[in-house]
């Protein structure tokens, strides 16, 4: 089958680029240096590639995400860097034989992971960014009490997020090292083999952190690829045009089809105007690519940011060239 | 079943709000003066609802709502608001027995509508929103060709969504009148019985078109609820809280719990800080009604936009004050 031939909007993965990326930060990253964020894709096939490079360690953010991964054989360390007050589901998913790893930064999140029957924890710190993560001071007690209460704690946690979009490079690492100071101080007192942090738009100078979160490199997104990484665009929505108008197209990809938190999807080639439900409105470059574009031809539409995009569909399609190749079921969706 | 008890994100809704806001509407636009907007809610639950007060016909964005809709036994009459270029599923509903009218706004899609089998359409003028719907000049010679092509038209229909917002009752009035008259021009060429047109935002004062397309009014938003109509927010994402900082809180409930291209859902008593993939910081009211939240407890978030916040989710809860009643599959999503 032809790209042009699928039912639109449709995701569509380059494979030779998404092996590419993968191979970059596998050498960047070997390893366990990279504990994989299957948020970004939420798809086991993908996750499964991932380990095919080398990591065998996966964070994820929700429930559902642990519970596929270990269905589909990919549970040996997962780690949930979120929080979350009723670990039951966790609980079965280890008496299953998962390795699960879980975020506490509260009594009452230690409480939760014991009474779910979670065994294994790090103590989440925040380094800055204002959400999860206790004070680094309270580090210490909340270990001591995790430890208190029958928990593992396998060490600390910290998602420098605040600091994945400043593209000066120079006062980027002064920030991540101060970001990661923190975690590193409250690591002393906590104790444990994990210093988990950063992510794709820290990756690259976080070595304060001995494993990265990073999800995104693997697809990439208009938003990531403004910094100069070794990772390129591997995710479209193939779009066919369905309308015209005086002076603009319509395509038939709209905002569910697109994560539309960081604004509109990208078109190379043409002035994205706006999205409706299922519909997106733009002009084509006089010069451009697109000049002679019409009702029925394909388009290819860049997500603004790959996470909340993946979420609105059920599968992936794997191109090479104009090929489809394979379906990849984005499985880990819901919660 | 308690509200309380529902695994978080889990989007809710206040069955009797639903219900006094299907009967407004009802009261308002009765029968087949309405034709609801299923994108809004993506349920035939939902839709078996609003059929129940006397709507028969229904419009809907994509393929896989109007198959959804056969499929639930709610295909008397379907009309796809929606060009497309591959209409060969359509044909398949026709054969089924559904009732399928497609839109058709240039040559291309009357061909797709022919060859994909569907037998009856209507064309899609364009009433001023920048998006599909041919030139009223054109919709008469559009008219013919269909005609010529063995098609049956059945009317015009056009979306006037540039004025759902227009808040000034008579700028709206002045401004909605314009835009139908260039609908009304289009369908003395045209002919034929359906003059479909209209949005929640615009059913109270859109008195031209024969049929009106709204769908938002029976869960509501907070856009939406900027208008003075009779209709109540009857939708809201159960949220726990995860986690607290210094001066916030963190909701389990992030930008893949909720459509984003409205800007950040709502809190009632709080200042929504901003939304992660799974997290939402907020700041409540220091003398407001969450001035004493705490981690483990619940709240309600109400979406800034409810189309693309329902399209994130497989079901919504059926509550009677904390009392769980019912849950209805998100049946119609996807393409």
């Amino acid at each position: 089958m032809r790209t042009s031939e699928l039912q639109t909007p449709a995701l569509v993965i380059d494979v030779d680029a998404l092996d590419r990326n993968l191979a970059a930060m596998a050498g960047r990253l070997p390893g366990s240096r990279l504990r994989p964020h299957v948020k970004a894709h939420k798809c086991t096939s993908l996750a499964a590639r991932q380990r095919g490079v080398g990591h065998t360690g996966f964070t994820g953010a929700t429930i559902r995400e642990l519970e596929g991964m270990h269905a589909a054989g990919l549970g040996q360390d997962l780690l949930l860097a979120n929080e979350v007050l009723d670990a039951s589901r966790l609980g079965r998913l280890v008496d299953d034989g998962a390795r699960v790893t879980l975020a506490v930064d509260s009594e009452a999140t230690i409480n939760a992971a014991v009474r779910g029957g979670v065994r294994e924890v790090v103590i989440d710190v925040n380094v800055g960014l204002p959400r999860c993560g206790c004070d680094p001071a309270h580090a210490g007690p909340l270990a001591d009490r995790a430890r208190a209460s029958g928990l593992s704690v396998r060490g600390v946690m910290g998602y420098e997020g605040h600091l994945m979009m400043v593209l000066d490079q120079a006062e980027q690492l002064a920030r991540v090292e101060s970001s990661m100071a923190d975690l590193l101080r409250a690591h002393d007192r906590v104790g444990g083999e994990l210093v988990s942090a950063g992510g794709t738009g820290t990756h690259h100078l976080n070595t304060w952190a001995n494993e990265i979160q990073a999800g995104s490199y693997a697809l990439m997104d208009s938003q990531y690829n403004t910094h100069a990484f070794p990772f390129t665009q591997a995710l479209w929505v193939e779009t066919t045009i369905i309308s015209e108008g005086r002076g603009w197209l319509v395509g038939d990809c709209g905002l569910k089809a697109n994560g539309m938190d960081h604004g509109n999807p990208s078109l190379p080639g043409a002035t994205v105007w706006f999205l409706s439900d299922e519909h997106l409105t733009f002009a084509p470059d006089p010069q451009g690519p697109l000049r002679s574009a019409a009702v029925g031809d394909r388009v290819r539409v860049i997500p603004a940011h790959c996470d909340p995009t993946v979420a609105y569909h059920e599968a992936m399609w794997l191109a090479r060239g104009d090929e489809v190749i394979d379906r990849w079921a984005i499985d880990l969706r819901g919660w």
